[in-house]
């Protein structure tokens, strides 16, 4: 049995956490689609039933929202080898609290909660690659809270370019603005090294 | 075989996810440890190594850290049959990036991370317990993160009311404000019904 080859990143990405042989990667890859998504489309808007987790093969995502003043938040990012979803939307099947959209053009394998529900029945040791996922995804939620309480605007930004410098390449000035927190006007000073 | 009486709560919620015998249950209790912690008295300090995840078995803790003014801010409260640590820092067992406190005189069972990998080599059929757990943990700090960007300082006060009046009852105001990312004194005011 062979796995199809869209599947290539998540069968190597699986198996840096567990051992998978080729028919097990096989079952694997048979509950998986493959979309593309062109840059600034949504995968998911705010209020559509969620179906599906992400796991992105090329390109970059971001999950964000509107504040009340109907201005965008940015509150996730997500490249290669990420997972990128509404979780308790995903897990109740409700109304997604999030868009989701593509910053560049894109490249996906999603699965909807019924086919990981079978997946993980037929294969249970894959519950170890997704709770090692989620346990290390629930840390960088933790951090990131932790950083909208405790950093400045200006030693936000030295932090996410120190740690992320390929996001600050790949996302436009205003997006990063509205992930940060702070103004597309201080954005420039700071780029500017006037802040 | 049969498990020790503390792990009543831990062994109850796992059976909701999934089945557990007593032989099972009894292997389970056999990794962990019972504390007491009493009010104000912190588990873990910023900076000691994380060794531990605490299953919460009475009482209140919280997870917060001092902002750039030395002022405490609250990323998150936790009571019973809630899972709290540090994730980061334990699945590393790097410093901790947090303080974490009892709110409360509290009970808690705690695992460290050596016990859980044994653990879940031995049971593996645990993984699904936990991969859900971390799951939903990651889908609640996904919408934390979404309030305390959309919402005013009223709005998360009485979103946070509605929503889990337990913790408004049993948290003392100022931390309540810690949490909400507001002063004490619009505390009061919201309180008193002025804001």
């Amino acid at each position: 049995m062979y796995y199809i080859c869209f599947m290539d990143r998540l069968i190597t990405h699986i198996r840096k956490t567990i051992n998978l042989d080729d028919s097990e990667a096989a079952i694997v890859s048979s509950y998986f689609e493959y979309e593309t998504v062109k840059k600034k489309k949504h995968l998911v808007e705010e209020g559509q039933t969620v179906h599906k987790q992400y796991y992105i093969l090329k390109g970059c995502l971001r999950i964000y929202t509107l504040n009340t003043k109907g201005n965008e938040q940015t509150l996730q990012f997500g490249i290669e080898n990420w997972w990128i979803a509404d979780y308790l939307g995903f897990l109740g099947q409700t109304p997604s609290n999030y868009f989701i959209q593509a910053v560049e053009n894109s490249e996906v394998i999603s699965i909807d909660k019924n086919s990981l529900d079978e997946l993980l029945s037929q294969l249970p040791k894959l519950e170890k690659y997704f709770r090692l996922t989620f346990q290390k995804s629930l840390g960088a939620a933790q951090m990131r809270i932790k950083y909208l309480f405790t950093m400045t605007a200006e030693e936000s930004y030295h932090h996410f370019n120190k740690n992320f410098p390929e996001f600050v390449q790949r996302v436009p000035q205003y997006m990063l603005a509205t992930y940060l927190d702070f103004t597309p006007e201080f954005m420039s000073k700071i780029r500017a090294g006037k802040a």
